[in-house]
This record gives structure tokens, sequence and C-alpha cells, in this order.
């Protein structure tokens, strides 16, 4: 699924991470990672893979909104156990999304507004 | 693979798509335009996944280098086969990267320096 997003400016967390061998019930927390991440303040929408790495790219409308959901009590639980049981390694990123334009084959129209190269 | 790249700032592009169900040459044109990619002044890494949606987010130094590999010829070819043969929508995002952090099993420890949070 293709998030979307309103216009630019606004942020995103890009999260890749090696899975460990090891499910002991992840499947259903990430289910329900992202079930309460949409519920948070701020939250815009959600993109996600898995082949070798996986990429979870959620986007917030600011800074603020990424702060509060780390610390979101039952998403700090997942996270450490993420670390204890089920990630071989991760990295996160912050960034914010400055520019975008997108493509549907069906209009066969580039909605490029933002695209001035 | 977890991109290794340098301490922030630096900039990405998060390319989400839908494929059709054309092949096509499809494996042999991304896999060689991530070689093409990896060639490119300003390049630091690539991260790829593929389940509904794919998500490949690339990792450049600078916009300069980004608008350059957006217009290098064989890209742009690749562009169009993308837009009349492979993909049935897809969406560009350029983004800042202002922070980032890991974590590796391996170490148990959080390389963390830039996480204030």
């Amino acid at each position: 699924m293709i998030a979307q997003t309103p216009e630019p400016p606004y942020y995103a967390v890009i999260f890749t991470s090696l899975r460990t061998n090891v499910d002991a019930g992840y499947e259903e927390t990430a289910v329900h990672m992202l079930q309460l991440a949409a519920q948070q303040p701020g939250y815009l929408g959600v993109e996600s893979a898995r082949e070798e790495a996986g990429i979870t790219v959620s986007y917030w409308a600011d800074l603020a909104s990424i702060k509060q959901w780390k610390q979101h009590a039952e998403h700090l639980v997942a996270q450490q156990k993420g670390r204890d049981v089920w990630y071989a390694a991760y990295k996160t990123r912050i960034v914010k999304v400055e520019r975008d334009y997108e493509w549907h084959k069906e209009s066969s129209s580039q909605k490029d507004k933002n695209d001035k190269n």
C-alpha cells in the first residue's frame, strides 16, 4: 500500500531491520503496533515490506508526534522485546519529507506539482 | 541489508511502488539500476524490500546528487519503461535525514549518540 500523505513538509521514520529466526509472537505484535500507531496524534500513514531486510516507513505530522510514539508505554515494551528476541540489528532514521510526487497508471498523469526537477 | 550511511544530515529518496503483473525484464533492470546508482556521485547506499508494495530507499549526500541521478540517461529510460510496463502506481519522496541511530545484537549496545529521545 502507498500511504496517502498530505502536502510536504511532514516527517517520517525509516526503520530498517534484520530479524532473528525467533518468531515468539512477532507477527501479532507487529500488527498490533501498526494498529496502535495509527491511533496516535500526528500519524499520517505507514508503508512496510520485508525480504532480506524489513523496511517500515511511518509518516508523521511533526517531530513531537514521533517522539511521543517512541515513548508510548506499549511501544516501549515491544521495542525492548525487539532487542531481546526479534531483531539481529536495526537502524532508525528520522527524516523530513521535503518534496513528493506520485503517479498512477489508471490516470497516466503524474501528480507532480511539487516536482521541480 | 542495512545501509551504512555517514553521520546526518544526508538525504534519501523513498520510492514506494505497486507492480503490474508484467515482468518483461523488470528484475534485470532493477538490479542494473541499483548497480548504476551505486556508481553515481553522492551515492551513500540503498535498502530495498517488496511484498504487497515495494519500498526502495536510496541515500545521497545532497539534493544535487539526487537530481543528477534522476536525470541520468539510462535511468530516464528505465523510469519511462516503469510507467509503460512495470508499475501500476508509485510515490517518490525526497527527504532529509536529520537523525539516526542503530543497534546490533552482537554488541548489545545501541549506537545512539544522535538519539536524544
